[in-house]
């Protein structure tokens, strides 16, 4: 079966700005027909990890310890097909803007562009601290604009339309996206006197992806993005395509050597049990679930699900939106699967282990597998469309099950979930990737990529610098665009230094270019 | 009315790459329902200019007389829409392509891209002498890819299909095109093993403008770009909207006062002659047309049409290809009008010079107007949907009547003729153009804005240097891009020498990337 990743899409969750990228396989896009087919496959079969939706995890007690920023709320009616002239129905873009420390159109006060990604942009707004901790400081007018067929920002009047079918859905693309975002900061400096006003992208993830493919794609828009956890090299062959798996093994690895070994392990254990007579009613009551297993790969799912999410946000301190998790969660992980008593099982360790992520809180009493992870969801479109990012399993390098990566099985379940072909190498031609070096240092300026090196996705990203102006700041200990997250008493030192240098770099390029301007125009 | 400027389309003429920019009004869009109003302006009357499509006019003849390039003509699958994932039909792009100089991936050989504008591409590349004559020089490869909807290059089967209605017609837009070249030229290498061989591109008139924008929005496959005669600042306000018609009045004036302002005079004679009794007739037989004139406009537009492809095509050498024409044949033109015997009529002495243009080799004996000027043309298409450049007759610096853009005009016209809105801002902010100097120097690099001032539309192009490496090379006598016609003897020595620094300029591009490539390769 063919495997790829997916920036989870997060539009019913709160919180979840920081975990925005989960695992699919493609099987998942169609795991009903595959389920009924024969296994004919030996063990150790080919890993599929589940997809994971926030929406099914969060807990809604937690609404209100989301930060709440000012903002208003408005709509803009946007082009469903920009670059063709079918008569189409606009549609309303939602936006969050804030103008409260803008500098205003005279001072050529900054505008922050936020570029939203696969979810509800409120939960986004809420999330991302840093661009409100610092708008104060350079005086800029804060805009968090929707992506397209998320949240409110509908074609076609509603979700249920717009998910309709293939035609509906196929204008759900990044350059569509990235093209909304144009049209709608062009309208909005022109109704504010402010063309002259820079324009600064940000994003995470997804979004951090379409902040550094905006800058390259319409750089007389903005002047410089901070692209955190872009995965933008994460296409065809430009890495490897067991990097993703190779960090999340190599963050239990660093923990401990035994934990990695004893997950590692724990799969021919799963498949083994699995096999057995009763062996899944065994499965079921050894990892409390709540109903019966139907199949061990659900439960290979749901652990790969947990140990990839685990590694996303790895944070230094104890965070609380996707779940609520100790500082470092995988040392606690570790630590279960390590410390229990002599004599206790694999499948056991594991459970106490996984534990720490599903049910850290200690309330849970039995585990629901996701009832519909393989739905009509916008990011499994966009995966199935534009944005396939190959991922497999290594072989001594990884603690998860060897696993190769077929394009054709993959092919498949697209046009079978969606009706629709992906193109696998649009991507990289559309907004390059290949050579990247080359291509960055020849053309490219103004883009922060930041990554933390505990975060499967930064493999996928750029982490040297490539010039004087597209620069790497790579952090040993850092997670998922734990950068973006709202300050807190707890943040590490280095922590505070990467914003300090990225604040310093943002307003050096809002200096350098006021300097320019005013250099013609004397303003 | 409205009025905005063409690019003209040549799918099935000759001889008409160097000529392929021409002007209409969007009230050519409509002429039958304008036609039929009541004529409630008073003269001086909006000048409406006739469109001339190049088909109408070339002769048979002179097919033997255009140079023939050695090359294979190939076709390419391409995705009907590159943005969006609607089940459509894939079409054949046709392309040309000379691998015979070409010194191979090994060595980094350049390949050079023509970007096809809005014709068909055998007559580009027959007239496009200069990319032929130095491929040698450079070993490059030699591709012509043809524009979407022009020569053989039709979606749905058929140019009739194609051109159905609106929705048809949709994907008809510069960016699905740019992308078809991206998309092409990435496959082609892919399939020559020359991933890594520097892609350069050339264009003149919209395929300048092509060739412009591919190099910002791709600039991962181009290293460079030749943008010869590339209005790109020609939308909205960025430049004044009388400037086409100052610089074609300019090129009169600079001849001869008397020439000028005898034009200037004439129109309100011919105004005149036309609300007499039996002034149709009068005017049809002084200027020799074939059947009577309905209306003195049509005669107007007859005149503009003959002075703006004069002032393109004002060569400092004989040429021969949309008309035969002398050397610099607007001072012919302003000999004829100034020379004639006292007492020659105003009219009369019209009739003379406009004759040297439409009737340069004597053997006309009368004259056909257009029969379908305004039909569902592909260009018209263009210019009623991205392409808006708004065009304004100036009051004391033309010879052409006072008259302003208007928008409200023009986008009834397009309602009516194509059921289309124009989008008059997307331009400017896909391609950007407003500020041009802070973006281009901000992101852009090696680019060459060629242009002879003659040429009407060098108003609307960038006539400076940007920096180092986005450049402006400007001729005070050249007109329509010159530079990228075939060698001939007659060559003066300002165009041979803007042809060198042409080529040393895309030597320079090509060692550099060169010298980075085997930096990071070792090649």
């Amino acid at each position: 079966m063919g495997k790829t990743a997916t920036l989870t899409p997060t539009p019913h969750s709160l919180l979840s700005l920081l975990i925005t990228i989960i695992i699919i396989t493609s099987s998942s896009l169609s795991l009903t027909a595959i389920a009924s087919q024969p296994s004919i496959t030996p063990p150790p079969r080919p890993f599929k990890a589940t997809p994971r939706f926030l929406r099914h995890t969060i807990n809604p007690d937690r609404l209100h310890r989301i930060p709440q920023y000012k903002y208003e709320t408005r709509y803009f009616y946007q082009q469903l097909d920009h670059f063709s002239f079918k008569d189409l129905p606009k549609f309303p873009q939602r936006y969050l803007i804030s103008t409260d420390h803008w500098l205003g159109p005279r001072r050529l006060g900054p505008i922050f562009l936020y570029c939203g990604n696969e979810g509800d942009i409120e939960w986004f707004a809420a999330n991302t601290g840093f661009v409100w901790d610092i708008a104060p400081r350079l005086g800029a007018l804060v805009v968090f604009p929707e992506h397209r067929y998320y949240g409110e920002s509908m074609p076609y009047g509603s979700r249920e339309e717009a998910y309709k079918n293939a035609t509906t859905l196929s204008y759900l693309t990044t350059e569509q996206a990235l093209a909304d975002f144009a049209v709608l900061v062009t309208d909005l400096k022109r109704n504010l006197s402010a063309e002259a006003c820079p324009v600064v992208l940000f994003g995470g993830s997804y979004g951090g992806m379409l902040a550094a493919w905006m800058r390259l794609k319409y750089p007389h828009i903005a002047i410089g993005a901070l692209a955190s956890s872009a995965p933008i090299l994460q296409f065809e062959d430009i890495v490897p395509a067991d990097t993703f798996y190779n960090i999340v093994s190599n963050d239990f690895r660093r923990e401990s050597t035994s934990c990695f070994t004893t997950i590692k392990e724990s799969w021919d254990a799963i498949t083994s049990e699995g096999q057995k007579e009763n062996g899944l009613a065994h499965l079921t009551k050894t990892f409390h679930f709540c109903q019966e297993l139907k199949s061990s790969d659900d439960l290979a799912n749901w652990l790969d699900s947990a140990y990839s999410y685990l590694a996303m946000v790895d944070y230094p301190y104890p965070s609380d939106f996707m779940m609520p998790l100790p500082a470092y969660p995988i040392r606690e992980v570790c630590k279960k699967i390590d410390n229990s008593p002599d004599g206790t099982s694999i499948l056991e360790r594991v459970f106490e282990g996984v534990s720490v992520y599903y049910n850290h809180t200690g309330k849970v009493d039995c585990f629901e597998l996701d009832d519909d992870p393989h739905g009509l969801d916008g990011w499994n479109w966009q995966a199935c469309t534009e944005m396939v990012m190959p991922m497999s399993g290594g072989k001594d390098t990884s603690m998860f099950p060897t696993y190769d990566f077929n394009y054709s099985s993959f092919q498949e379940d697209c046009w079978n979930t969606f009706g629709v072909n992906p193109r696998p190498r649009w991507i990289t031609t559309e907004f390059g990737g290949h050579d990247i070096n080359t291509a960055l240092r020849t053309f490219g300026s103004n883009i922060i990529f930041s990554n933390g090196l505990l975060d499967p996705w930064s493999g996928g990203s750029v982490l040297h610098n490539i010039s004087d102006t597209v620069v790497a700041l790579v952090t040993k200990e850092g997670a998922h665009h734990i950068d973006l997250r709202p300050w807190t008493p707890e943040d590490p030192d280095w922590l505070v230094e990467q914003r300090e240098t990225e604040v310093k770099l943002i307003q050096g390029w809002i200096d350098d270019y006021r300097k320019k301007k005013k250099a013609t125009f004397n303003v």
